[in-house]
């Protein structure tokens, strides 16, 4: 057994990115476990834009993670020791892990034991076959409902959530525009993932090449992004559009709420319905969505990109890498 | 037969309120009919927030009205000469009469018979029987769908759509909070129309009433207005909240669309579901709105309110009358 346990403690809450003061990185001593408890070694840690929003002021659809606290987030470890047959030692599991080396899994803390059917690497089974597969999942499958033929925008189209929320309109014979930062990653979205065009949010023309990449306006609006992108997307929103209202990724750094669309009154023009979801309600769904995920994956009708940074300390950049573009699809940091 | 048709005809675009400027009245000749047409004396007009969105640079859901072109607006009138046995002299009809005393019935212009059991005064067949009716019915009680105990929200709660919503709202049991423009309307909510409380949007302390008015969030907003009103009504949503987004007049005035909500991002966290809506697209199921209302007029569980403004050379400034919240319940000019 490793005789330390390091873990990222908030230590005052950021008024814009994360910086040096926001945590403290201490090391504390394995824990023990009691009955019915059982030990994870956590090894790979998902980096996702709600892990900002968990540290502002404001109660989101959790409570703020306090000051002094282990920093909140997902993660995917090993069993090493177990007084809970339900988790036996050896078993894949995960959940909310925190930011730490260790943690127990109790009533109070349960993670999820990742099926042994389920073949794929830690990051896949953090990305397109975890939260972030079921989220682009019951979003676009559900929420956004692409019809034959229809238009479907996907802002933040070369991130996590994003890249899958794009090929699964395109399984649904939808035209799929891709926003995302850089000719780079707009290229990959074409090439590799069959987006039919894309918008790069970088160049000065964008607001032409969203009007040029929707001659025909907007059915589906996958929203990741917020802000003024948001705002260019409903103006051009179709009669009956859907938005599938997952993330505003945009405003999370920034200490006051961004002013809402400029262009919302579109939405009643256009009778369009707009659901805002949080993935944490589908939990009792999930194997669906992962089933339909794995086999799509098994058949090559779903590609699956990860950005793995290595080591524990990295963890707090990390966050910073996903608002600055920095990465492509799902963004992990391996800490074990 | 009388020997002019007076008509309101756009002469130009206002930028801001309606004035003298905004159109021609002219006197021509009442037109003849043709083969399967008739001929309606239009008595009662309908003054509605859409009159002022249809003027405007920009498509809506319907064309602009065109300057030259007479002013569109929904009326209510009699047949006075018919040739066409589905439209018999001396039968009531509304639609889309347009702000004139005489106009035809052809397959390019339908208005509707209203049916003979349909037994209540001119300005309630234009108001809570009428489109306005059907709008408050629709948006409530399919979009809002207000459950027991649950609280809901109406913005010009004292206009003609809302104090009908609000009184439908409280019919499914739900507790209901009513924003109107002074202690007068607010008092006749709550002791004419049942409302639970209310919020005076003219008093300093608004953003207090409203917050003590709904000490357990809102569940449901039924939204008429927009503006900073919205964006406090939106902070203060539930958990699977829904909008029912009807209208948002305290935008249609201005020359630019005003910014969004600061509050967008509370759609997301509380899962909420916005849905705009367009009564026109309820056209084939108005039946059974009207019948529903009628049986709960004829009850006694739903009150109607009326204000009439006599003249037709009234009609414009009737129009800003809306938008200075000048009217209690539905607004109407008797031009006949």
């Amino acid at each position: 057994m490793p005789e330390e346990n390091r873990r990222f403690l908030l230590a005052e809450r950021p008024t814009g990115p994360i910086d040096e003061n926001t945590y403290d990185l201490v090391r504390e001593e394995v824990p023990t476990i009691g009955e019915g408890e059982a030990l994870v070694n956590v090894k790979w840690i998902s980096i996702d834009p709600t892990n900002r929003t968990w540290i502002g002021e404001e109660p989101t659809y959790l409570p703020p993670v306090a000051i002094g606290e282990v920093m909140r987030g997902l993660g995917l470890g090993e069993v090493v020791e177990s007084n809970n047959e339900n988790f036996p030692v050896g078993a894949r599991v995960q959940g909310l892990t925190g930011w730490q080396d260790y943690t127990v899994i109790s009533d109070a803390n349960p993670l999820m034991v990742v099926p042994d059917e389920v073949q794929a690497e830690p990051a896949a089974i953090l990305g397109v076959l975890g939260m972030t597969g079921c989220t682009a999942y019951f979003g676009m499958a559900e929420i956004g409902e692409p019809k034959e033929g229809e238009t479907v925008v996907v802002s933040a189209a070369a991130g996590a959530v994003g890249s899958v929320a794009g090929q699964i309109a395109k399984l649904k014979g939808a035209r799929v525009v891709g926003i995302a930062g850089g000719p780079e990653k707009c290229a990959w979205l074409v090439d590799e993932l069959g987006f039919d065009a894309t918008v790069d949010y970088k160049a000065d023309d964008w607001r032409k090449q969203l009007k040029e990449a929707t001659p025909d306006g907007i059915d589906v609006d996958f929203e990741n992004v917020g802000g003024e992108i948001m705002e260019a997307v409903f103006a051009r929103l179709n009669k009956d559009a859907r938005v599938a209202l997952c993330g505003l990724i945009s405003g999370y750094n920034e200490t006051e709420p961004p002013p809402g669309p400029r262009s919302f009154g579109n939405l009643l023009i256009k009778r369009v319905k707009l659901q805002g979801f949080i993935i944490l309600d589908y939990y009792p769904r999930f194997g669906e969505a992962i089933r339909q995920l794995s086999q799509w994956m098994a058949e090559g009708k779903l590609k699956s990109e990860q950005t793995v940074v290595e080591g524990f300390e990295e963890l707090p950049n990390a966050v910073n890498m996903l608002f600055e573009g920095r990465n492509t699809g799902k963004l992990v940091v391996k800490i074990g």
